[in-house]
């Protein structure tokens, strides 16, 4: 393998798309970064990008962490596929064929959150921490947990943004503003529920605000349940809601009170402030994680028992 | 490898162990069940039951399926030990040490809900199902998470018992029995808290009394966490309160009535009674997980790669 190997990566958000052409952190070759528009515009965009790359040889494997609801299930007929979302234009949309026709090479494929979580675990602060979890708390909910290098994959991929989770309606009538659910944690403590029950953007809700005790204690008890069924060594908290960087001790605080010693370790009980964390990527878990992931997939592809 | 290797297994309950030597279910040359007692003298008797298996060769490996809480994380100090539990003269006992010392066998020590859904995953409900979820309601609530053929192993086991859920104090003014968190799952739907709440044992209240709703809404607010968390492809419920047939008709219509479309697969939306099931291998699910346990270390013990 040369030093210098390069694959590409792209993190396909609702909002915007990031793509990169790059070995490893320190050493990005090329970047774009655009508006998510329409399917056919935002594709051809990023194929675009790629193209001189691809033809020169220079990558030939391609990592995407793709919003959803998505396909992940390699055995599916619409694998690769974003499935009903209301984002328009974008319903059925074969992501995954549309990159490999446009660009000829070998391209992996799995959720923002998945490929989030792995980018993290690879290179950034859940590096030897097997296994791990991220969870970004945004627009929307969602977590990816990666065990020996890969992410969970079940019946589908893990849509845990929306546990059920305790709601005591005398101190938070808000009922909640999930389409599905109501008040799962999503639909009481994303960015858009906050904006929904406060009339204003979280963003602009000041820090003394008692609401953000509510939200911690939202947060806290979400990440009780993932501590007592995933049980992962590293918990890191990416998404515009945890930009509000006072609410970690919150989290914290109410995680230790809430398990009250049951989850017996020294991570959790002693050092519980390098336990839940902030991303070491900053912004780029997504798409370093898109570029990990391409590794992988080209790795695979020369392993001899494959 | 021959057809009629044997191995041992020990169901090692808190309340009764089973201990079987055996190459399959339908091959079960011994197995002797007695009451747990004290440390000393319970394992005593296990250690005299595969003696004599021991010394003529014809096993040479043992898997042991164990009540905790426990410590199996190998790295530990304190692996193999029972750790810190209410029952009397069990507290820090090394039941894997114990074991060894007096069998002088290969012994691969797993949490009895792990083993168990490790025996319906080998040859129960849940074979050709990876990942599957096993859960035993009963004096206690726990999970086990097989994946690959293995357990779920993390910062320490899970303890997905332990989960909040929503819980209505109008509808119901039990406040839990839970010593660490009062109304978790466990602490609002485990016998116990069954018996506590209405003054006689879950096994003697009528199947028509309402209750058995709410027991039903419980179960399905932790399997919907469960469901949205691990992905699994098959669910077992077993234990005691799960002898109550009629509840999984009631468990799953209430777990499809809360997903609410959410997680779109036919086996959630159309094929619920085969997805959450009770144990194939009836009560053997936890002995029969423990020969498959034992299976697996003799032949990773034999895998040149190790």
């Amino acid at each position: 393998m040369q030093m210098k190997k390069l694959y590409g990566g792209i993190e396909a958000g609702g909002t915007k798309f990031v793509c990169v052409v790059a070995s490893r952190p320190t050493h990005i070759v090329d970047e774009i970064r655009f508006k998510t528009t329409t399917a056919e515009e935002t594709l051809s965009k990023a194929i675009q990008f790629f193209r001189p790359f691809v033809a020169s040889g220079q990558i030939n494997a391609i990592g995407v962490g793709c919003f959803g609801p998505l396909d992940v299930i390699p055995e599916s007929s619409t694998y690769g596929f974003i499935t009903v979302t209301p984002k328009p234009g974008w319903s059925n949309t074969n992501v995954l064929g549309i990159l490999r026709g446009g660009l000829g090479v070998k391209i992996a494929f799995d959720t923002d959150v998945n490929v989030a979580g792995l980018g993290e675990y690879k290179w950034g602060i859940s590096k030897g921490f097997d296994p791990s979890l991220y969870l970004t708390i945004g627009t929307g909910i969602g977590g990816g947990y990666i065990k020996e290098g890969k992410s969970l994959i079940g019946l589908l991929s893990p849509e845990m943004g929306h546990l059920r989770i305790p709601h005591n309606r005398e101190l938070d009538p808000f009922v909640g503003n999930c389409p599905f659910h109501e008040d799962c944690f999503e639909g009481l403590a994303s960015g858009p529920a906050i904006e929904k029950r406060l009339g204003i953007p979280g963003a602009r809700v000041p820090e003394k605000d008692p609401f953000w005790n509510l939200e911690a204690a939202y947060i806290a008890s979400a990440l009780m349940n993932y501590i007592l069924t995933l049980s992962p060594k590293k918990i890191v908290l990416g998404g515009g809601v945890m930009q509000r960087e006072f609410l970690f001790p919150k989290v914290r605080w109410r995680v230790r009170e809430l398990l009250n010693g049951y989850v017996a370790s020294k991570s959790v009980v002693e050092n519980i402030e390098d336990y839940i964390v902030p991303p070491g990527l900053g912004n780029q878990s997504g798409s370093l994680g898109a570029i990990a992931l391409a590794m992988q997939l080209d790795e695979r592809s020369h392993d001899p028992r494959v």
